[in-house]
């Protein structure tokens, strides 16, 4: 392969100029074009000269050179980088340059916020247990882990997951009727794909979750938002104005994010409607397992006697969202249709952490730990509307529902809730502003706070720091 | 719940595939699996046609492409049936005993069928230390890893692939420019909801791999099948009938499934075009690594002064496909555009299987492993290569490239190629058949066999496997 003019591969010419100066200006070249930034690695003398075929020797005098005149730096254990003390090349990008370490950093670090919202409690996950199963996993690597998983999902996790929906909520199905998905995301990406087409009307209740929101609006579908009363959704409303729609996305267990569940009566009209116009619901039913007051509710799906559900259950609540495992269970007529998308868009999950998943469950490992995180979470929840009103008192009310994750502080109009959520957000709180999960319908000013990942002993001094921020604002409200 | 004796109804997934091709799709797979059988009957067009509520002549396109292709057979008052001449499938399956485990093991095992296409050596991968490693990741369950990930990738992998890629593949990049994805397939997603609005245009290799087709066909893009010679792309006969377009995918290292690689001449010629119309090439590298003839190529990127080239790497090859990692070099100008993307529609990869690559990136494994697959897979290539002449000797001509994961065993234009590869196929051999890569343009009859799979040792007595199973359809050739 002949060397192309300027910024080609690396290969070096014999016989030119001499080997540890081409090596040499091919960094200065890249480093002052800006091809390579101040930070940016290099790769390892020892690496380099391997792959060149070139003397060790000759590796280290280029990158001697390079120190030399300031363009690297070599920082032991690190490695040698681009030496951060050099100019931005282009101006504009300076300040808010985002390089990728400190960015992945920084997404972890918000992810672990207090009152984050969806994040299970992470300090209470019986994490020992985890590894010695993730441990035992890794140690028996086969050949089927290696090749292309199914994309359906590895078997007998799909087993596992149709077992425990018969006892935890109410659902009887087949094993080959759940599919494993990347999360809810990647259910709602799949579900996309196979059944809709451009403009096609769905429903999506109003307060919604966003991200679905997103999903659906990217798609180009037409959004009928649907507003949300103390029952949850008002079929009757989509009816009256939308009945000719192809799929409703719903969240009957605990409504996303206002908390309420769907009542019977509505859960029957809903079910009606799908039948009568042969279109799919969605049920997520992503924290369906916390209840705290009186049994959890079966699932919607448990009621579905013409299939007309797709229920997508997420392994990120109940165990954790690193995991990145979702679940779909989809009715027989679909089987084909998703069968085939699957094998198009998508490839499969990877197989290990669908194994470890099946080992917690095959052992007995995930019912005792939704048990116990019922427990732990109701306490939770105590303690944080708890703290709430010894912090804040009457300036602001606690809407606690029976099950969920988070809770919501409410006051008066004023002042608004995106400004304040702002300002907590400012101070290293987690918390979401109600009124932003709003489409068109008005659903009042609020905060969402999570308490799952609030241990009770930090409560009250969260909630301090959390009046901290933000008390000043609401000391005017009566 | 209970299923049709006969095929179950399907749904026609909208917006997708063109109705004809997903009819098609629908059957042969279902031929090929073994859910058909041969003398098995299919519906009436008319009745087909309208049950799904499309035209009678989208119904008897399918069929007439099945038929044409030997798959099934019309017999008049008899109906149309899948071709009883075809041979069963493998023994001792009896249609009914498809639970879903054993779905799984049929797909696990079929991806380890002998002669299968871009299937590493799974034979010869270090499991032990991989093991090794993954245990380790798996003993340090960290809450970083539980919650939700960078939609980005994992910061040190990122890290890990652009040192890679400046010594491996000549490409000077900066972490922040590697994004990680699912797979090759994950990237196209991504690169699709990114970059493409429907009826864009796509300059798409012809033939290609059928994934990448069926991704852009399910997208809606206008394919520009372009053809393939000896040089690879032509560039000139896209730049002469779709000089507007704003994405062209190539494979220049070996192109798939041809093998050839694309000359400087054309990548110049290649990157030119997409400077002039600022359009983007996405170039699929999925296993530049192993070349066997001379230096491997250094990428396209690695001559892409004006940023236009998307770089897609993938572990599927270089590691093993369970992982379900690939990755992409994306240009400054689309890192923006690109994170919106990946917060929304993507919600990242687990992070286990990243950390475990990570570590063994950085202990230096991967460069020793790619250096021995590429010796490994050399003296593979050359023991195939002469079985096939040993068992088939002049009835056919093996077409062997410098580079690449598998060769191609030619002949005459009789007999067709897919009925050769049916046959193969049920014989337990996992040959693709090299015209069902086309889209317009004739690339001829063929086998492809994956060479990186087969132990020298057993070349010869799965070469006389696969002459039991076709050789005699051969015959008559001269």
């Amino acid at each position: 392969m002949s060397r192309a003019s300027a910024r080609p591969a690396f290969v070096l010419a014999r016989g030119k100029a001499p080997l540890h100066r081409q090596i040499y200006d091919h960094f200065r070249t890249a480093i002052t074009s800006g091809q390579l930034r101040p930070g940016d690695r290099l790769p390892s003398a020892r690496g380099l000269a391997q792959q060149l075929a070139v003397a060790r020797g000759t590796v280290d005098a280029a990158y001697a050179m390079l120190a030399g005149e300031g363009y690297i730096v070599s920082r032991r254990a690190l490695g040698t980088a681009v030496s951060p003390a050099l100019p931005r090349p282009a101006a504009g990008r300076a300040a808010d340059e985002r390089r990728v370490p400190p960015a992945a950093r920084d997404e972890t670090r918000r992810a672990l916020r207090p009152f984050q919202l969806g994040l299970p409690a992470l300090d209470a996950f019986p994490r020992k247990l985890w590894s010695r199963l993730a441990a035992r996993q890794g140690r028996a690597l086969s050949a089927a882990d290696m090749a292309y998983p199914d994309p359906a999902g590895y078997g007998p996790l799909r087993e596992a997951i149709a077992a425990y929906l018969a006892i935890g909520r109410g659902i009887i199905c087949g094993a080959r009727q759940v599919v494993i998905t990347r999360g809810y995301q990647g259910a709602l990406d799949l579900i996309i794909r196979t059944l809709l087409r451009r403009s096609d009307r769905v429903w999506i209740e109003d307060p919604c979750y966003h991200r679905a929101r997103e999903a659906f609006e990217t798609a180009g579908s037409a959004l009928i938002p649907i507003p949300v009363d103390a029952e949850g959704l008002r079929v009757s409303v989509g009816v009256a104005h939308a009945r000719r729609a192809r799929l409703a996305v719903v969240t009957p267990s605990h409504q996303s994010p206002l908390g309420v569940a769907l009542s019977l009566p509505r859960r029957l009209e809903l079910l009606a409607w799908a039948n009568d116009m042969r279109a799919f619901l969605v049920e997520d039913d992503y924290d369906g397992e916390f209840h705290y007051a009186g049994r959890a509710l079966p699932a919607l799906k448990s009621l579905d006697r013409g299939d007309r559900v797709l229920y997508a259950g997420s392994m990120s609540k109940v165990l954790f969202p690193g995991l990145r495992l979702g679940y779909l269970v989809l009715p027989e007529e679909l089987l084909d249709a998703f069968a085939g998308a699957m094998r198009t868009g998508n490839a499969g999950a990877p197989v290990f952490e669908q194994r470890v998943v099946t080992a917690f469950m095959a052992a007995g490992h995930f019912g005792r730990h939704l048990k116990r995180m019922r427990g732990l979470y109701a306490n939770r929840r105590e303690a944080l509307a708890q703290a709430l009103t010894a912090v804040f008192g009457d300036r602001v009310s606690v809407d606690l529902q029976p099950g969920g994750m988070h809770l919501i502080m409410r006051w008066g109009r004023r002042p608004g809730d995106a400004g304040l959520a702002l300002k907590a957000r400012a101070a290293g709180l987690a918390v979401d502003a109600l009124s932003r999960h709003a489409i068109r319908h008005r659903c009042g000013e609020g905060l969402l706070l999570g308490f799952t990942n609030v241990a009770e002993a930090d409560a009250l001094s969260l909630c301090r720091r959390l009046e901290h921020a933000i008390g000043g604002d609401l000391r005017s409200t009566p």
